[in-house]
């Protein structure tokens, strides 16, 4: 049965059914993480190739895909210092041989004896800070120097100093360059607004907004301003943005992979997405042309976008094949989770071209925290990538 | 500084702070997920006793806890069989010496050679079918009988046959009965749709309905009705209902721990509530009266529930104890999650009263995930208990 996918084409509806026939190189019994290796790496050498073209230091950010193994294609394209978001992310990574890492989290000073014992490995870590009560306690505690980022907030609203609180970020300079365990290194901002816009030219807003505020901060601290570097994290305008002047440095992560958001915020093309979850079809409902497939709030997390008719859904199908998957399949979503079902709503056309015993694609809403889920990746050829251990 | 607790009295804050004074037992530095086993084992009995009082067999859902160690304070109670969500869980639990498990999921074809291993192993499996192509791949493929429930849709709505479409329930029995792998054992309901009620009354109409409707579809069956067994799953029937007249296995398994939804939905007390999620306080932000923790949607994942002013919210915050914890502390709310961070919102004076370096207690509002989530507990006097790998 031929069935409309979203590109405008026709296409003979292929799935992978209990044979796999599909894909020889994997069976799939269960949910599982599909990585398409391939695009992956297309997609770091991308944002590679971006920040030497506009002269900012790529500091990748670690936390979307968790697996050192992944790291390694990192390494492959030169990059040599990474980003983390917790200090248990952060060992991880120095154990799979990183010593250049930046835990951008605001700084939990329980962590202390943790950060220690990594710099008695002599692991160079970077934290950031939004506060004098940690600043003190670090030079108070720790055993060897850090790196600080004074965290900005530039809009977002969510963590770090107010770029219009001069007057506190000159308290927290202060402080940093007086302690003889804290080097002062940066100013970093995570605008994750640009998560939440409608349109490319609102990123790319956002952007210059940020860059400008940063620049005064800088130029209110005076000399001790000038040798400060200023770091942007949001995949969004990493990806988008091509004024970069004033940025040192770049820590996008969720580009490794992207995801439905992404594309929706039109930040990446949909054949960009480097991972999908497989997942066999159990039951179907004629009453309601409703499909239940194994793969639940466990494997996909509950993020949720919006579809155009204000229905909420939790993925998009798209049909598996040997070198990848198709396009997304117009007429059917995935509209429910619940531990581990999942409810596909379907047109009539798309709900008998599919059988029970199919295993169907699904493309994740937010590809972070799924994989972070799911713990672990099949390549299509079969091969399997470790994610670390829970978080 | 006094704070207003829910219970409407007045009682100092006393953080766990940097020296974690409050419980000298547990040192916390990261997001930890707190159990009170005292709790967890009240909670335990008194589904036990309820179940013994209504002569109903309990066959409690280990999806929640996905524990050995849990699941031998079941089997303290003379617990013998248990319920799973899937077949990977069934080979966790058949590892941990259980050999009478149900996997309370329309079966996925693809599972049978994971199913064949276990029978090779003794374990007796009871399994879900919703359509016929499923119970003819069993009897195709199966090594040893295993036992079947047809799954029922009683007005829930998810998977299961509509309790109304006997002629696809007698085709199914008769299916299962030709087969010589396959026993029909009965039929198991599982009416989610008490999870989405506003009062105890609704629940307990939903349920008198199911059992209806459930007797219904056995008289309709005639003498093939006669021995099927009836099962009801839902934490929030089982824990409220007390006429279960006509039911004979009831399998819920959110009640170990319970969690906000159940609170909510006036399941139980706010005081069974059995874990809690204990976050380092890392930020304050006066501007907004806002107080970042670290524990974010890797921890808790995104359930959330709404407030009385319709704001969504992640979690509410108890004060830890040396003994468990306070009631919810009134005029702060977890009102936001990303990634690792959470977003406190506090009123003036429960902002004051918190400081950076204190560790807070969350209440999880779906504590399933939030166990699959955090892989472990922290027991009040320091054990820690595993939590099975990821599923």
């Amino acid at each position: 049965m031929d069935i409309r996918i979203k590109s405008g084409f026709f296409m003979a509806i292929f799935m992978l059914n209990v044979s796999n026939r599909s894909n020889p190189m994997i069976t799939i019994t269960r949910p599982t993480l599909l990585l398409n290796e391939k695009q992956c790496k297309i997609n770091i050498q991308r944002m590679v190739d971006k920040a030497n073209r506009l002269n900012v230091q790529l500091v990748p950010h670690f936390k979307t895909h968790q697996s050192s193994e992944i790291g390694e294609w990192f390494r492959a394209f030169g990059i040599g210092s990474i980003t983390v978001s917790s200090v248990k992310m952060a060992e991880f990574f120095a154990r799979s041989g990183w010593s250049n890492i930046t835990v951008a989290f605001p700084f939990n000073m329980h962590e202390i004896p943790a950060v220690n014992k990594m710099l008695e490995q002599h692991v160079n870590l970077t934290l950031f800070v939004v506060n004098t009560e940690v600043v003190q306690r670090l030079n108070e505690e720790l055993t060897a120097p850090v790196n600080l980022f004074i965290e900005m907030d530039a809009g977002y609203g969510r963590s770090g100093v107010a770029t219009e609180d001069i007057a506190k970020v000159k308290e927290l300079v202060a402080l940093i360059e007086a302690g003889s365990m804290t080097n002062l290194y940066g100013l970093y901002c995570h605008p994750g607004n640009t998560y939440h816009t409608n349109s490319v030219e609102e990123i790319k807003g956002i952007w210059a907004g940020v860059i400008k505020k940063m620049l005064a901060v800088k130029t209110a601290l005076g000399v001790a301003g000038e040798s400060l570097k200023i770091r942007v994290g949001d995949t969004p305008g990493c990806a988008l943005v091509e004024e970069m002047e004033g940025v040192d440095e770049i820590g996008p992560g969720n580009f490794v992979f992207y995801d439905l958001v992404m594309n929706y915020l039109d930040v990446c093309a949909e054949s960009d997405i480097a991972v999908v979850m497989a997942c066999p079809v159990v039951a179907k409902n004629e009453n309601r042309n409703e499909i239940i497939i194994h793969g639940g709030a466990v494997h996909f997390s509950k993020d949720h976008l919006f579809a155009a008719n204000e229905e909420k859904f939790f993925g998009e199908v798209v049909v598996l094949e040997e070198e990848g998957w198709s396009p997304i399949v117009e007429g059917i979503k995935l509209v429910s989770l619940s531990q581990e079902h999942g409810v596909l709503r379907a047109s009539a056309e798309v709900f008998e071209a599919i059988e029970i015993g199919d295993v169907l694609g699904i493309l994740p809403i937010h590809s972070c925290l799924t994989a972070n889920l799911m713990k672990s990746y099949t390549t299509l050829n079969g091969q399997e990538i470790k994610h670390l251990e829970s978080f």
